[in-house]
């Protein structure tokens, strides 16, 4: 079982990681590819102390370069749900449960806002995991909104379920890999329609669609959803200054838990995280 | 008129002082050379995200660099004294005065505990500040307890003013430059003697010293000292989140706001600092 499970592949993230590992913890970090950050953008970062002048994209290199160098696990995958189990928890990445003492919460910035109706028909015909819920509409007609190119994959792992699928896509892409059932849609889907608490389908900009159930694959989970019974303050994840959440051995940094989005609040969140998840292990040792 | 001044020579302070820059605001850094620096002695520093096994030294000189090169001006300063006058601040370094809008205190671990007595007699023969308090003691005996060489030129001005100086080092030095009146001492103060609420001297190891001042010449003075009214929580200056002290327009970052002493934590809470402190001013502006 792994001491300290890592999720995000920013600048809290990896800083959360070295220090953990430094603490002597087996970690393991669980995160997108360093091209899905908010800093790989970033034209030129000058604030981040004895760095100046660098490129988002050399920063992140550096930074990556210093994880491994550490020799820590970085496995790109997406989380899909963590699961608590009484004194540890287990966290699903696709078709692989990771076990894990701790957890460090190191998601980034939400940037999408939910639609109307989205928030209010999660779990009624809403879903944010194709893997975790799918099941629960075989044979049935599904949406798959996509604000990445991982939600074609989503759509095209429903198509084998489902009865139909019809793809949203939210970005811009050359063209969209999707299997023989699934339907491209470029419409843009303006808010989740109900009936007697149950979802039946999306308004869109320009018509509608009726469907039993609609996935929402975002570049980032809400991390409530990640994660049962996680308290937020608004759209960020409640911590105190040790970075512990309302979850035991929980924690959280960076971007996910408040402004300002900067580099060096992420990287000193991130260590003040894992030194505290560290404290709070050996605790419980003695 | 300063927009902030930034007291401090450490990761916090360069990191707020970067920060604010970029914010467009006039700042100043005001602290002693990096040397002072804790990590400036650190042999190997690892778990700063993107300067992987670096030693504390190049570090800093980075850290430094990052700062000159940002063209901030840094005066190798002692400040003695802040003093508010209401919507702007008074800082005393030496004989010199700067006003400024706002503060940012990064001002380091306070290393050494008070001596039993000190506090308690503090404003009552006891202080920090030989510029600040030392015509109080014209023509009286005063003891300076010197944790740094700061304390013999501190003795050496009190020798001006004073019938004698007694100067207790508790440093290893060659040679201390001590000026005719001022008697060097070795032994070491154990505790401030008091009578009716009055100091009357100094208990050292072997034997008491009589005397009617005793001026504490600290490598960090504490901050409550440095500023009237601010509120400290145990020996760290308290913060919300956004490193606002309870003082208008005062924030503070790194190690002197608490646990853990880490180069991540002090630059991530010198930008936070920094920003808010921005935002704080141009509210005022609107």
């Amino acid at each position: 079982m792994l001491d300290i499970a890592i999720i995000g592949s920013g600048p809290a993230a990896f800083s959360a990681a070295i220090n953990a590992q430094q603490r002597n913890k087996e970690v393991r970090i669980l995160g997108r590819s360093i091209e899905a950050s908010m800093l790989y953008l970033a034209e030129q970062v000058d604030n981040y102390l004895g760095m100046p002048k660098e490129s988002g994209k050399t920063m992140m290199e550096k930074f990556l370069a210093h994880v491994l160098e550490a020799q820590i696990p970085f496995a790109e995958s997406r989380v899909d749900q963590i699961l608590s189990m009484g004194d540890y928890y287990v966290i699903r990445t696709g078709e692989e449960f990771i076990e894990t003492k701790a957890i460090i919460l190191a998601l980034g910035m939400q940037k999408s806002r939910p639609i109307p109706g989205e928030k209010e028909m999660l779990g009624k015909g809403v879903s944010y995991c194709a893997t975790c819920d799918g099941m629960l509409y075989r044979n049935k007609k599904v949406a798959v909104v996509g604000e990445t190119e991982e939600g074609e994959k989503e759509a095209n792992f429903l198509a084998e379920i489902c009865e139909n699928v019809t793809y949203f896509p939210r970005y811009q892409a050359e063209n969209y890999d999707l299997h023989g059932n699934v339907t491209l849609d470029l419409r843009k889907p303006k808010a989740v329609l109900s009936d007697n608490d149950r979802t039946k389908g999306l308004l869109l900009d320009d018509g509608e669609l009726l469907c039993d159930g609609i996935f929402f694959i975002k570049k980032t989970t809400p991390p409530d959803d990640l994660l049962f019974g996680l308290q937020m303050d608004g759209n960020y994840i409640a911590v105190d200054r040790s970075m512990r959440t309302n979850l035991p051995f929980v924690y959280a940094a960076g971007d996910c838990v408040g402004k300002p989005y900067q580099v060096s609040k992420a990287v000193g969140e991130g260590l003040v995280a894992a030194l505290q998840a560290a404290e709070d292990l050996d605790q419980l040792k003695k």
